[in-house]
């Protein structure tokens, strides 16, 4: 008998990463990548490069010695910067000492939710909703229970009495991302008004995504849950630098929580990371301070390629989807086409094209595709022309 | 009665946030951050920035386009690189598919502790150990055993029947650092392999904290954990480009694990950060391809500091320490001091130093201070005169 092979056959790693659901989007985008030729419009970026004078303020302060360990939460010139941009934008003054700067808003979102969750507890979350937000709240050993939201001719929508009816004794959060990635929903007003008052009432925390509050086609940003809380409810608000200021290899964002969550997200920063990166975040400086003509641009060539595909897609006949008001996502069902995954695998190996799988996002999507329209407009041309082929 | 107030009273916060044992010296860090002309020696790091050829590389890997989203466990180039290294400066193959790359090396012990933990595992410790590890244990929900080396004129070591002995059998792992911060210890590697055999026929999780490996003074590198291992081995191996390439605040490190640990450590980076920085990482490359004459003449520059902090020390009576074999700290003993932090508070306040209290490393070096020698000659001599003025 080979006592050691015995031996080594026990490795035992945490529960939860066990029982973890497959994320067939990431999978999916792995195979895509491997296969030379493919374009890759599944993930959540465009095909530029981030602006030059972000990445000058970033070689600056390399130069200037902002190479060393910086405070768990970010720099204060940081924080105060990201005040200073909500007021700004948002018209609200949010003091420094409930803004925490994050290595990505995927982090943000994961400090929110390992700083309140226990075990078992329960997270409703509105979908479609990206697949790792829903990761995020498994690695938090929380217990997700979906509220999907409606289509109708392309148009999405939710039923808020549907999301408020889902809310059992146990839910500790509400989890929810708007402007929606990956359907372009965006959440009105009076429905974020009436989930804060029942959260409120009730003792629930709303974990709010916001990733894409400047990605609107008509307005400066979306409503959010700013306009509609106070200082102490039991809110967090997740940012990011990568979406508005083409920063997604950079791993910065921002978090907004009740001042008393300060302390508790310090201590998950200094045992998780320690600190963010610290000419980054001088990075990030530069980006809120001089970054209104890049939004504006980038927001032009977002919307000429949403007008490229909307036309485009006027002369497909199976594919079905209304004009979004935000992101930039296209997400579209394809008539006669029921397994969104088969689909997507036959994109990358027969059409050459690489787009998220919308079972991905949640049941409610199963039949849908996710393509980024960040990219170039030739890029956007060539995708349009290998679907149209793929979808005769 | 004001109902609002009664709402907002009761946020609550994951248990384990409830219980963290209190980290003094980061308390203390802060304090002396925030009084005006203290010199701080307390954090390990230097005080020159990050060498100008890995700056460039960074600055370089921007312009070249690497300011998008990577892979979650790191770049193939830089996963090779580490690989490259290993191979060349410890003279061990491990493959890339072995090889994780982190947001730092806290994030690494973080990840590694947070793939096989679950509620209540016992980790047995090797003290005096950076606080932070233990925090990063008890947000994994583990509980620490502590195992106290033993000092004696200053020079410390560890009974290793006392470390296997404190195993029980809801033990998980071994959290180990060596070469060690703070007092520099290095274990031998017979014991290592010791510890090895034991936790391999235990079922038991070896995590070493490898991060002082290239710190040594009389060899090119540390015993390592890799000389005594099998690639199947239940061990992970932390590493960092903070501490040898003077990147503390660039955030980058590296895991080593088992094959089988390579999809959950995924899982994980996917869900808290997505992926490391993109540039950052070819900035890793570069340091690992063409840091080893940096290293040299940094550890002459520590060897020096130590020379002068060792004649120094000898004309204070009071101060009790053994030259270390390792990493860039002095941890010492006052005659006549009982409490660390209260002495490291009076430094701050009466001679304007700030050094880390040895409590906070575990309850057997509660009397110590340390003090990271990592600075330029001429702060250490200002040091050296502040503290002899403060301890006559």
């Amino acid at each position: 008998m080979n006592t050691k092979a015995t031996e080594f056959q026990n490795h035992t790693y945490r529960k939860c990463l066990e029982t973890l659901t497959p994320n067939l989007a990431a999978e999916l985008l792995r195979y895509g990548k491997s296969k030379p030729g493919v374009i890759s419009l599944a993930q959540g970026e465009g095909d530029l490069p981030t602006p030059a004078f972000i990445r000058d303020a970033a070689a600056k302060a390399m130069s200037d010695g902002f190479t060393n360990y910086g405070p768990a939460l970010g720099y204060p010139e940081l924080r105060q910067e990201i005040s200073t941009y909500h007021a700004r934008v948002f018209g609200h003054n949010v003091p420094t000492n409930r803004i925490f700067v994050t290595p990505s808003g995927t982090n943000a979102v994961h400090m929110a939710l390992l700083s309140i969750l226990n075990e078992g507890d329960e997270v409703v979350a509105v979908t479609p909703i990206w697949k790792n937000l829903i990761g995020i709240v498994e690695i938090a050993q929380g217990q997700i229970k979906d509220v999907p939201m409606d289509e109708t001719d392309g148009v999405w929508s939710l039923d808020i009495n549907k999301l408020l009816n889902a809310c059992s004794t146990t839910t500790k959060a509400i989890l929810l991302a708007t402007p929606n990635n990956p359907t372009g929903w965006v959440m009105p007003l009076e429905d974020m008004r009436t989930v804060m008052e029942y959260a409120r009432h009730r003792g629930i925390w709303v974990i709010a995504d916001e990733v894409y509050s400047r990605c609107v086609y008509d307005d400066v940003r979306a409503p959010s849950f700013l306009d509609v809380s106070e200082p102490e409810d039991r809110l967090f608000i997740v940012n990011s630098f990568s979406k508005s200021w083409a920063m997604t290899g950079w791993r910065l964002g921002w978090l907004i929580g009740p001042a008393d969550s300060e302390s508790r997200i310090r201590d998950l920063s200094l045992y998780e990371v320690l600190c963010p990166p610290s000419f980054v975040q001088m990075a990030g400086v530069a980006a809120l301070r001089h970054g209104e003509e890049f939004i504006a641009d980038q927001k032009i060539h977002w919307k000429r390629n949403l007008d490229l595909i909307m036309d485009r897609f006027s002369r497909m006949p199976r594919i079905r989807m209304a004009r979004p008001d935000s992101t930039f996502y296209a997400f579209f069902r394809v008539e006669g086409e029921t397994d969104s995954l088969v689909l997507a695998k036959r994109l990358i190996d027969e059409a050459g094209i690489s787009l998220a799988p919308g079972v991905s996002f949640g049941t409610c999507s199963a039949q849908h595709l996710r393509l980024c329209f960040g990219a170039s407009e030739a890029t956007i041309r060539d995708v349009m022309d290998r679907l149209e082929r793929a979808l005769i």
